[in-house]
């Protein structure tokens, strides 16, 4: 087999961190060999500096990244998440796939720099401004497209969107999300006939009748990755207690197949028995502090969750922030507060900022096998600029620990995915073209063009 | 008089923004011009882009830059706080002037470029390592050497530190912080001699007796800065009723002359009296939301504060963070967290981002005249990029919107203290330097040189 070698100064690998290592990558991009000696007539690319596994990017809304600090004002229809929500489907109904495609190259470029090599797409805005579905689906497609162009590695979650609340019709504003269950299969089976890297989702209770996630799970092979937006609101977590008699949580986890391949978006409000349950169900709890801060949603029971052994992840949702370690540090903060202590008190696993890093970047719901530097995962890593002031005298774990929790420029220096270094030096080569191709969408979408 | 002219493309003055207007400033740093015609025999330096107030710092230990990230771990001594303090106070232990010096200069160069324009020095480090005084002022001189190798307004804030808690002897730990109110009054008379710009501080009610207050407060002109740590830990609190009978804020709003030249630090835990006395006092709080939320502190009752009027400011004290940006956004998503609104729901004034940045930089405290764009005031600016890709679209206040609440990587482009440019496109002329002596200092510490 062919591979290609890269020469790391130090790499974290799961059982702690690596002194020089050569890394063998195949043309997949997936680690074939970790201390194997490069042959004679190959060479290997050096990496300076400390590797460590990129993060995962599971929850994300590329397009609102055009809107960041726009929605920072009063909304007529109020000042909580539903009315940040009309405003959001305000910029949303004039958008365009070239402005799509334009906004999400920029979201997925600052991703990349701030150290995160995969993202999840959450993806609702199917159709024509009409409602009327594309011949061909573009929007998806501008997508695919961004991440192509910034190298950033993407799981595409087409969206199943059905109705406005429990047991109510699309509202108007709606009608670019929405599409049948039979429509939505049939496009899920196009995108992996076109090798689109794929996982579903459902965009939550309230969007989705019990029986049309029932047909299509019925029909999904079962490692497919399922994401849902989860009770985010209390509003709405109280709208489902009324229709189902059960909140989300409780409901999800008594009728479908929650496992490992199962990201529950948010579970911010969520009951002991729900933590207890959702931590046994191997889900993964995705978590996004810097937009439940900004929409005022909540904060999830983190301690609670850890200490049950409750898998986690992270993800940057409304783009507010683009920075894995200002999720990581104040999800840290946040139970810091709650406890009035630095570090749990109870049996958990320790919340150093290692330990939060090396958890949330190894994820089972991406459907990518990546997020630890072993054999068999993708080459997806990023390296810490050794020569950064703020990683002066840090060495081991103290290094990710000050990523997460001293940093104030990015240290992110170099970035790997899937084997291709997309960031070298904190450059990316596309980055002058995207940064201009957006500046002129969104100041054309302000009107300020 | 001579003035020195800028020519700024749009500037946020208290009353708005402006078009493009010419700002002269006198050879003391103060704008004595604004709007005026630039005289035909000189020219002004262009500001591209949007001029605003720059941010002041109002609480640093400077020292504690080179740990930031190393104290993120279980410490025998506790979890909290006060575990975290021991670390620190091992860190403090070993330095020498030349070690404060590097680190100071690296803190605020780092302020600087994260848009800081002044830095209120809470400075206690006083004397060598086993405690007795230096010949002359070493530690100070380094505080004072570092800002003016980097341009930074700095008040510096001798600290009078007296007992390790109410009614006992300091700690063997102490020794480097600990003088007579005597000797304190002295120094300060030298440094104010000297020339330095400097307040006074009060470690806190636990570490200085009523009655050296008193004595000090008694020989003070009336118009000194006075900051002092308050209630930012509910153990502090708790002592202080057992001692006093009262709580430190409601102590020192009954025993002290508490007014506009007062700043409280942290002020976490007060109750609905002492927010509205504080508010009626004219004195400031003084919130540090990364260092409260990394020290698990607590969260201050922002809205209740805010809504009664009281003025605030922000620090970054312990530099976990050195970002204005991130201590406004968060110090917003408490209280937004809290009330589950994204907007207060009271009467009290907007928290639009471009409000926050605007109230917190306008401050009383620093002993200097700045943090407005107004005649009399010094020429303390921030220059957001116009060409960031964040900024595309935005105009007006929805510039500092997304300065603080959709930042991603640094918006401040250039940067002047006083009427002198000492960062420009990002870059400071001294950094190299400095950074170069600051690896070098932490390294040696950190026993990795």
């Amino acid at each position: 087999m062919n591979l290609r070698w890269f020469r790391c100064e130090a790499a974290r690998l799961p059982q702690g961190w690596s002194g020089p290592a050569n890394i063998g990558v195949d043309d997949r991009g997936i680690i074939q060999s970790i201390g194997g000696e490069v042959p004679e007539d190959e060479t290997a690319e050096v990496l300076r500096g400390c590797v460590m596994p990129g993060m995962a990017n599971l929850h994300s809304h590329a397009f609102q990244r055009g809107m960041a600090g726009l929605a920072e004002r009063q909304v007529a229809e109020g000042d909580d998440f539903w009315g940040w929500r009309a405003l959001m489907y305000r910029f949303a109904a004039q958008l365009e796939p070239d402005d799509v495609r334009a906004i999400a190259a920029q979201a997925y470029l600052e991703m990349l720099r701030a150290g995160y090599t995969s993202v999840c797409e959450f993806h609702y805005l199917h159709h024509q401004r009409d409602g009327k579905p594309y011949a061909t689906d573009r929007m998806a497609a501008a997508l695919i497209e961004a991440a192509r162009e910034t190298g950033i590695a993407l799981t595409l979650l087409p969206v199943l969107y059905r109705t406005s609340d429990f047991g109510g019709a699309p509202l108007p504003e709606q009608r670019r999300f929405t599409q049948t269950p039979e429509i939505f299969l049939e496009r899920l089976a196009a995108f992996e006939a076109d090798g689109a890297h794929i996982g579903v989702a459902f965009h939550s209770l309230r969007a989705v009748p019990a029986v049309d996630i029932e047909y299509v799970l019925a029909r999904l092979r079962s490692d497919m990755p399922v994401h849902i937006h989860v009770a985010e609101q209390t509003a709405e977590v109280e709208r489902c207690r009324a229709h189902t008699g059960q909140t989300p949580a409780a409901w999800l986890l008594d009728h479908c197949p929650v496992g490992k391949h199962w990201a529950l978006v948010h579970a911010t409000h969520v009951s002991e028995a729900e933590i207890a349950g959702l931590a046994r169900s191997g889900a993964t709890a995705v978590l996004c502090p810097s937009t439940e801060g900004n929409l005022a949603d909540g904060i999830f029971p983190f301690d609670a969750y850890r200490a049950q052994g409750g898998r986690f992840g992270i993800g940057s949702d409304s783009h507010v922030t683009v920075d894995p370690s200002e999720e990581l540090r104040w999800l840290d903060y946040g139970a810091r507060l709650a406890r009035r202590k630095r570090m749990p008190e109870n049996e958990g696993p320790p919340h150093r900022g290692a330990d939060l890093w090396l958890a949330a970047a190894d994820t089972a719901v991406s459907g990518r096998a990546a997020g630890a530097i072993a054999v068999g995962q993708h080459a997806d890593w990023i390296v810490a600029d050794g020569e950064a002031a703020a990683l002066a005298g840090r060495s081991g774990d103290a290094v990710i620990d000050t990523l997460v929790f001293g940093a104030r420029t990015n240290l992110v220096r170099d970035v790997v995915v899937g084997g291709k270094v997309v960031v070298r030096r904190g450059r990316h080569q596309a980055a002058p073209d995207i940064k201009a191709r957006y500046v002129r969408t969104v100041r054309a979408l302000a009107g300020t063009a």
